[in-house]
């Protein structure tokens, strides 16, 4: 029997640094490309990224029958999706392959210098793309900390959380198209706006420019239109996680989106971590999420261990200033899993397509030091964060960096996403 | 100089059926396939289809530089989109070539009886496609009559629209995966759904089914990230119109919808009409739309005749009788016209891609027999609907089909649009 790809024994002849996101557990796919040639699946590990289009070429995976016919033009796409498609015993089969030739006393690879000169790229030296090209993107709203502090900011605080929310995920429609790799710089946007006691509203740039801290699971296995999910089958479904950003102009939304919701002050970008960590990875980090009262209807209700240890924090950068870590939460408190989202959205028959993003919606936690957006942590303007360069913040100015982080760890293994950051630029 | 496409004394040497919605001057495009060959572009002409395809392959469009080399290979797709690509001077290009070929006193394709075969296919004989693959899909929520009888059913009379809906095009980004071609049945929702009067929420079908009568126009040319449409430049992004019927199960949705707006009480399926009737097509029906009041802001301002005076139909047709046209309305009514929504989309930078569909939202006017849905039709249930066969309907029952038609009509020519067609099935 093969070793699992988790097991905390295991270490690579890659010399991994201390504290680095990508050990041999983790083993996250993506989509780079170089100078020298056009998008490429990689795996990353430690400060390298793995070719798999190379590998492929080497013949490391051709023993693989999961794959099919697929090798290796699968191997040499702009996004992750047609990999997705080939299901979850093609996705398990080369991470389990990779694993195996990534191990300390694995030589296949190691010991052919051709092959690791052409199989491996510093990831300093690549470029990492958006790792799907979504059809469909969904944010939820599934964090109760955060619906709570937006129903107490802007409804009654005695009656934060309205009547639907603790029986059915909350969610809506994104946009697809302006879903950016990390590292993408974000415009401020134009937009109507119109505060309380402005008699009419105004156009200009967005004065309320706000991020929110986000993970967003990537669909790698679709269903037919007309099909549902039982809940017991919905992480079959899932391929992996990724960090996310929804950025908000909280004017151009809150003048804009009663009664059919965010529209214009979301769509101007989102940014997404570029390495897409399998659900497989991590396993060994599930934790039973928060008691849920009233119980959920059936077709919503799980036993055992469906959310997951994730640390995560927020730093902010100024144009001339040091970070600032603004936020520390944790991912496994979320009031509704990532099962409970994906059973609910296909529960009418939607169907779900290979590359689909769905985003948690804000994860904040219970403390002022754990809040996932702008709005909460400064409490709408109320309470100015304060940077280490000595300047404060209610919400984002022009050139401001924004770096989200995370990674989960037992037993000496850490298992991380890497970052997603994107710099403000000045409004148009 | 050539004859415009759209010249009222144009004639073909196809015979076309009086009242036929495609003559010479429609020429709206598509997508078919057939038992021999896989998807395919085509154009629709009287009872036919003129396959692009074959008609590249015997040369008629070899000369039009406006191709470059995309062709024969961009008409053997199985969407628009490749072609939508490649801008409006292609798109006008192979829109004047087929007039030409077909146009009575035009002998090239007319007497090679085998490209005839070869290139004009019945429609009876092809399935139609889906036209576009949507990366995005945006409803609008343009028809003030809409609106207000939304409002007032469901929040106050005396304030029915919102204080935010003369100032923007209000919209929500809607599900593209659903979409599917005319003719396409719809099996109806499970879902939460909660009446006022129920102390908690129940899952099960939906017992309030409807459609809603839309129109969506396609997009044509894309934008980059960050960049805007002036308000001038807007229709030079739109390649052409489809019909566009948007269920809703109305009881999942007023349950779900606040705060973030309709998410699984729509998402189920979407049905689009397959020929896509070019904006070229419909220049000479121009209108103004109704006077705007306030003024909008000055990036939404725009002079002269921007709505187009498309006669609308909507019949129900039970599981066992005859077809009852129950509303009749016209899409010129529409307050804020397809620039206003295309530009509003893009002022933040939001960017637009080649085959983004973005619907009108729910098309009424303002008498009781000019309502796009049930919801109004029937008033909440409370003036049912009265079919040909003495049926009554507050919502749609299974089996219903519901068939959505429109067109233009000036000098004796017919613009049509065809039909959006689709049957209720049980739920599961």
């Amino acid at each position: 029997m093969a070793t699992s790809p988790n097991s905390p024994a295991l270490h690579s002849w890659i010399d991994i640094p201390p504290g680095n996101d990508f050990p041999i557990q983790n083993l996250p796919f993506g989509v780079f490309e170089t100078e020298q040639h056009g998008p490429r699946l990689g795996v990353a590990i430690g400060l390298y990224v793995l070719d798999l289009y190379a590998a492929s070429q080497y013949g490391f995976f051709e023993d693989l029958t999961e794959l099919g016919a697929a090798q290796p033009k699968v191997f040499r796409r702009g996004s992750l999706n047609a990999f997705l498609r080939l299901g979850r015993p093609a996705w398990r089969a080369v991470r389990q392959r990779v694993s195996e030739l990534l191990r300390h006393d694995a030589s296949q690879l190691r010991d052919n210098e051709e092959a690791v000169r052409e199989c491996l790229r510093r990831q300093s030296e690549v470029r990492m793309l958006r790792p799907v090209k979504p059809h469909n993107y969904t944010d939820f709203y599934s964090s109760i900390e955060h619906a709570t502090n937006v129903g107490t900011m802007f409804r009654d605080p005695a009656n934060a959380l309205l009547p639907n929310w603790r029986h059915l995920p909350i969610g809506y429609h994104g946009r697809t198209s302006s879903i950016v790799v990390s590292g993408t710089p974000i415009k401020r946007p134009n937009g109507q706006r119109k505060a309380p006691d402005e008699a009419a509203p105004t156009f200009g740039p967005s004065r309320q420019l706000d991020f929110e801290l986000e993970m967003a699971f990537v669909v790698g296995t679709g269903t037919e239109l007309g099909t549902t999910v039982p809940i017991a089958e919905a992480e079959e479904h899932i391929f992996g996680l990724c960090l996310f950003n929804d950025w908000s102009a909280r004017d151009i939304q809150s003048w804009e989106y009663v009664p059919l919701g965010p529209f214009l002050g979301k769509n101007f970008g989102s940014s997404i971590s570029p390495w897409v960590v399998t659900l497989d990875a991590l396993e060994p980090f599930r934790i039973a999420g928060p008691a849920q009262q009233p119980a959920p209807l059936p077709y919503l209700d799980q036993a055992g261990e469906h959310n997951f240890d994730i640390n995560l924090e927020v730093a902010l950068t100024p144009a001339n200033g040091p970070e600032t870590i603004i936020s520390r939460a944790n991912f496994g408190l979320m009031y509704w899993s990532m099962a409970q989202q994906l059973t609910h959205h296909a529960s009418n028959g939607c169907n779900l397509e290979a590359g689909d993003l769905y985003a948690s919606g804000t994860i904040s936690g219970p403390t002022p030091d754990s809040l996932g957006s702008m709005l909460e942590l400064a409490w709408r303007g109320t309470r100015p964060i304060h940077l280490a360069n000595g300047e404060e913040r209610k919400f984002l100015l022009d050139g401001d960096t924004v770096t989200m982080r995370g990674y989960a760890e037992k037993e000496g293994v850490r298992i991380g996403f890497g970052e997603v950051r994107g710099t403000i630029l000045p409004a148009d």
